[in-house]
C-alpha cells in the first residue's frame, strides 16, 4: 500500500528511488535515533558528565534494540512524536543505575532533527554524484550529436539555427548550478541538533558547548555552534536545494517532451507505450521530470511556511516539515534516477533532416 | 517503509487513516481496474458489440486475477502507467477468441480515472458521515459547556465576552459548509471516464453514448455525458472540496492550540507528552490539524496546475495529479479522524474562572 | 508606478483589465464603504433603532464625502485597516446628535467585507458575460474551421486524426464549466457581512437578524443569515472559482502555444513581434494565459491559508486575503480579455495540409 | 488605483515600501533600459564594433528620451514585452547612419533582465542595511529587557523559564541568516544579461565574450561568463533569498502576536486601534509580518515554476516571473520597514510579574 507514488508497489518501479526510500524508512530513522542516544551518553561520559559504565550500558541497549512497534504507534498517537515512547522503551532496556543518564539533557527534537541530518549526509552526497554522472552523460551526448544542427526555439517559434550542442550546454549549466548548490548545502547546511527542551542547554555548565562539539564530532556532523530548533533556515535551504535539482532535470524533461513531438522530430527515444496506440513512444520519463519539478517547486510553499516556528518550538511547523520534506527528497531522488534513464534512451538528437533556417 | 507519514509504520498511528489508506492501496486500485474491464466487456455484450461468451471469459479472467507484480513494475517503468502492462497480462489469461475484445475501445486513462472514481464513491460518503459525526460531537460539547463564559478574541487581543457556545457555533459552521461541499462533489463530481484514445469514441456508432451509459449504470457511477480526460474541473473540485474539509478542521485545530495556552486556559485536554518535560500536555492533535490544513491548501497549487492538460492528454498534468491527490485524500482522512480524537480529549471548555470583561 | 503588471502603465496594455482595475480602485472601495455606512443608518432608522433625522444626516455626510487621504494613510499605518480612520473622519462630518449613530453596531470587517461583495456583484456578472462571449466565439471558430482535420495529440505524440472541432469542443467544455461555477458563486457566494465586533450582534434584540435582513435588502446583497467574518469558505469558493476560470483559458493558451509551433502548424496567428527577429509571430497572448492560470492556481495556496481564521478575527488571515484576492481578480479579468483578443487573432486553424495519419 | 496593497493609495501607508516602489516603477525600468542601450553602443564602439559617432548619437538619444507611453502600451499589447516598441521609438530618435547600430546583437530579454539587475543592485544593498539595523535594534532590546524572565513556550505550552534575551537571540539568528543569504545573492547572483536572440552571440567573433565583459564593466554588474536567459537559477535564488528575509521577520511577527495576548502579557505595544473596540491595541504590524512571510513563501511556487524555461526562451515562464517577483520584492521591502516600526513600538518586554516556573 502506498499513499505516495514513491513507494507504490508498482508505480515506484517508474517513479521511485531506492536510496531515498531506504533513507526515509523507519528502520533507518530508528537506527539513527539510537545512534544519537548512544553517542550522547558516550560523549557525556567522555566529558565526565555521566559514569562511563552508564554510557557502556546505554550503548549496549541501543545496539540491536528492537522496539515494540505497536506500542510505539500508540505512544506516538498520544505524543505526536516518536521519541518519548522510544525513550520509555529504551529506559526499560537499561538497568537502574544507568537508566537516569539516558537521553540526558536532550529533547525529542534533538533526536528527530539529528536523525534526519545523519541520513541526509550520505543521501545528499549520493545526489551530488548522480548530478556529476548526469553532467558526464550530457557531455557524452554532446560528443555524439553536438555538432548536428538544431533550430533554436524562442517563445514557441523557430528562431535561428544553432546546434544540438548549444541546447545541451544549457542542460549542463542547470545541472552544474544544482550541483554547486547541493555542495553548499553539504558544506554549511548539515549540522547536529542539540538544543535541549528550550534551546538553552543551561543544565550544562558552559551552555553545553563542549558537549555539543563532542557529540557532533562523534556523529560526524558539523557543530552548528548553537541551536537551530526554531531558526529553520537550514531546512529551508535544503528544500530550495532539492527543488533546484528537480528544476534542472525538469528543464531537460520539458525540452525532451517538446523535441520528440511529431513534426518537430528533434529527438527520438526508445521505450514507452500506450494501451490503445501501441505505435506511440510516449516521452513518459520526460513528462515525469516536468511533473516532479512542478511538485517540488510547489512544495517550497510548505517548506517556507514550516521555516517560521512560533515561540521555542512549533508543533505546527515541525509537523508541516514532516509533510513536505520526505516528498521533496523522494522527488529529487526520483528526478535524478529518471533523468539518467531518460538520457540513456536517446536514439537520435537533431532532426532527421538538417533544420531549415 | 514510507515516504509519507500517512502510511508510516509508526507515525500513521497518529496521522493516518485506515479507510483512506485502503482506498489508495494498489489492491483496491487493481480490483477497481479489473471491475472496469469486466464491466466494459459485459456492457459491450449487452449492446451486441462483442459476443456474450467473450464477456463471460473476460469476466472470469478478471475475477481473482493475480498480476505478476514484478512484471507490472517493469512495464510501468517503461509506459509511465500501469494499464498497458496489466492489459498484456490479462490478455494472456483470456483465450484467443475472447482476447481481442478485452479493453476494446478503451484507453489507459479510462481505466485509471474510473478506478479512482469507483474508490472515491464510498470514501467520500465515509468522509461525509465523519463530518456529520463531528457536527454532532461539537453539538454535544455545546450542550455540555456552551453556556460558560469565554473571552472573544479578535486580532490576538481580548475583545468582548461571549460564550463557549458562540465559538463552537463557528466550528460547526465550517464543518457544515465542508459537508455541503462534499455532498455536492458526490452529487455532481463523480463520474465514469470512458473516452477512448483521444476522447471521441468514434469507433462506436453513436459516439459511444449508449455504451458509456450502460457502463456507467453497471459500475454505479454517473454518466458524465461525454469525456473529461482533458477537461479536469471535476478533479479540481475534488481537490478544493478536500482542502476545504481540512480547513474546517484546521480552524478547530488553531483555536484549540490557542485556547490551551498557559495563561489563556480556555480549554484543557487529556493526553500528549514530551520526552524532556513530562508535565506538559501538548496539543499535538490540534497542531497536526493546522499542519494538515496548510499542506492541503498548498496542494491546491499542484491540483490547479494539473487541471490544465495540453492537447488531448497530458502526461505532465496527469502525473502531477498522482503526485498530489493521494496526499489530499490522506490528509482529509487524517484530519477527520484526528478531529474526532481531539474533540474526545476535551476535559474542560471555558476558563477555570469566569472571563474578566 | 506599479508593483503589479495589472496596473503597470505599459504592461497593463497587454495584461490589464479595466473593469477589474476600477473595481479594485480605492475610489470604488470608498464609495462602497460609504454606501454601507449610509445604508446601515437608514436601515436602523427604518427599524426604529436610530432617529430618522440621524440617518438623514449620516446619508448626507456619506454622499460626496471626500476623505483626507494623507490622514487616512496615517491612521491605516496605525490600525492596519482603513475603517477606524475613515469613521473618525466621517464622524467629524456629522453633527453631534447624529454622530453617535454612525457605524452603530458595526465593526471594520463588516465594512471591508461588504464593500468587496458590493463590488464583486457587477464584476462577477461581467466575467460571466465574458465567458458566454468566449463560448460564442469558440462556436464561431468551430463553424468556420471545425471540419478541418487535425491530429489529436496525447502525451506529446501524434495519436489519431480527429478534427479541429473536436479540440474546440474541449475548450468550450472548460469555459462552460467555469461559467457554471461563476454562476454558482453569484447565486450562493455573495452576501452581506454584518457581524459586529465579535460576530454576535447581541447589542440588537434579536441578535441583529431583522437589521441584517433589512441592510442586505437595501444593499442588494443576499442575507447570509449569520456572520461569516471567521468562517471564510465563501472567500475560498471565490478563489477557486476565479482560478478555475483562468484554468479554462489557460487550456486554450497552452494548446495555442503548441499548435503554432513551426513543424506543427495547426494554427496561424496575427500579431506579436520580437526585437531581434522581426519575422517571428510570437504567441504572447497564449503564453500569458498559461502564466495567468499557473499564477492563479498558485494563489490558491494563499487563499486556502487565509480561509483558516484563528479565534473571532484573524489579522493574519484577513491581511493575507488582501495580498491574494486582488491578484486573483485581476488575473481573471486579464485572462478573459486576453482570450477574447487571442481568439480574434486566429488566421487559420487546422494544418496547411491534411494531417497525415 | 492599485491591484496591490503595496502601491495602494491608503494601504501602502501601512504595508508599502517607498524604495521598492520606486525601483519597480516604470520610470526606473525605462531609465535602466536606456542605460543598457547606451552602454551597449558605447562598449561596442570601444571595441571597434561600431563607429564612435554612432555610440555618441545613441547615447544622446537615450539621455532624456521620453517615450510615447500610449504607443508603448499599444506595441506591448502586441509584443508581450516592451522592448520592441521602445527600440522602434528610439530608432526614430537616432539619425540614419547611427540608427542601424542601436540594440545591435541584443534581444528583448537582455534589456529586460539587465534592467532588473541594475535596479536590484542598490535595492538589495538597502535591504542588507535594513537587516543590519534590525539586528542592532534587537540587540538594543536585549540590552534593555534581555535579563527579564520569560516563560519559554514549546508546542503552545509553558515549558521552562528562560529570559527575554534568549528569545531575542533567536530573532537575531534569523535576521543574521537572512542577511548572509542576501550578501551571497549580491556577491554571486547579480549579473549582466547579454545573450542575444538565442544565447549564442555568434554574431560576434569570440562568441561575444569581450563585449559582454566590457558591457558588464560599464554597467557595474558582474560578467556572468555566459548567458542565463534560460538557466534561471539566479532568479530562483533571488526568490528564495527574499522569502527567507520575510520568514525571519515573520518569526518576529508571530512571536509578537502571541506575546501580546491578554493572559500571556509578555510584551506591550503602543498603537493599533479598532473601529468598534477603541480599548484594544491590535498587533497589526506583527500580523502583517506573518502574512507577508506566508505570501512570500507561497510565491516560491511560482518562482520555482518560472525557473524552468522550455527551449531557448519561455514566454510562459518569463511572464510568470513578472507576475511573482515584483510581489516578492515589495513584500520584502514592506517586511523590513514594518519590522523596524514594530520594534520601535515595544513598550515593555517580559511579563508584568516574574514568570511563574
Amino acid at each position: 500500500m502506498s499513499v505516495s507514488v514513491f513507494d507504490h508497489p508498482v508505480l515506484s518501479g517508474w517513479a521511485g528511488d531506492e536510496a531515498t526510500r531506504l533513507a526515509l524508512s523507519f528502520e533507518a530513522d530508528l537506527a539513527a535515533m539510537l545512534r544519537f542516544e548512544s553517542a550522547l551518553a558516550r560523549s557525556q561520559a567522555d566529558l565526565g558528565l555521566v559514569p562511563d559504565s552508564a554510557a557502556v550500558r546505554i550503548g549496549q541497549a541501543c545496539a540491536g534494540f528492537q522496539p515494540d512497534i505497536a506500542a510505539l504507534r500508540a505512544s506516538t498517537a498520544r505524543d505526536g512524536v516518536v521519541v518519548p515512547g522510544l525513550i520509555d522503551q529504551l529506559r526499560r532496556a537499561v538497568d537502574a543505575p544507568a537508566r537516569q543518564y539516558l537521553h540526558m539533557g536532550a529533547t525529542s527534537q534533538d533526536v528527530v532533527d539529528t536523525s534526519l541530518m545523519l541520513r541526509l549526509k550520505p543521501l545528499l552526497a549520493g545526489y551530488e554524484r548522480q548530478l556529476e554522472a548526469l553532467e558526464t552523460e550530457v557531455g557524452a551526448l554532446a560528443d555524439q550529436w553536438g555538432d548536428r544542427p538544431l533550430m533554436a526555439v524562442t517563445r514557441m517559434r523557430a528562431a535561428l539555427p544553432f546546434s544540438v550542442g548549444d541546447r545541451l550546454c544549457t542542460w549542463k549549466q542547470g545541472l552544474v548550478a544544482a550541483r554547486h548548490r547541493l555542495r553548499g548545502m553539504q558544506d554549511t547546511g548539515l549540522a547536529l541538533q542539540f538544543a535541549g527542551p528550550v534551546g538553552t542547554l543551561d543544565k550544562f555548565t558552559d551552555g553545553g558547548g563542549a558537549l555539543r562539539a563532542a557529540l557532533a564530532e562523534r556523529l560526524g556532523l558539523p557543530d552548528p555552534g548553537g541551536p537551530w530548533h526554531v531558526e529553520r533556515s537550514r531546512m529551508f535551504h535544503l528544500a530550495t536545494t532539492l527543488a533546484q535539482t528537480t528544476q534542472a532535470t525538469g528543464k531537460i524533461g520539458i525540452d525532451v517532451a517538446l523535441m520528440v513531438q511529431d513534426g518537430i522530430d528533434a529527438l527520438a527515444l526508445t521505450g514507452g507505450s500506450s494501451s490503445s496506440m501501441p505505435h506511440k513512444v510516449n516521452p513518459v520519463d520526460a513528462e515525469l521530470l516536468v511533473a516532479l519539478a512542478r511538485k517540488s517547486s510547489l512544495n517550497l510553499g510548505a517548506a517556507g511556511l514550516s521555516a517560521v516556528h512560533e515561540n521555542e518550538r512549533s508543533g505546527i511547523s515541525w509537523t508541516l516539515e514532516w509533510l513536505c520534506f520526505p516528498d521533496l527528497l523522494a522527488s529529487t531522488g526520483a528526478a535524478l534516477g529518471v533523468t539518467a534513464r531518460l538520457l540513456r534512451s536517446f536514439r537520435r538528437m537533431g532532426p532527421e533532416r538538417p533544420a531549415n533556417p
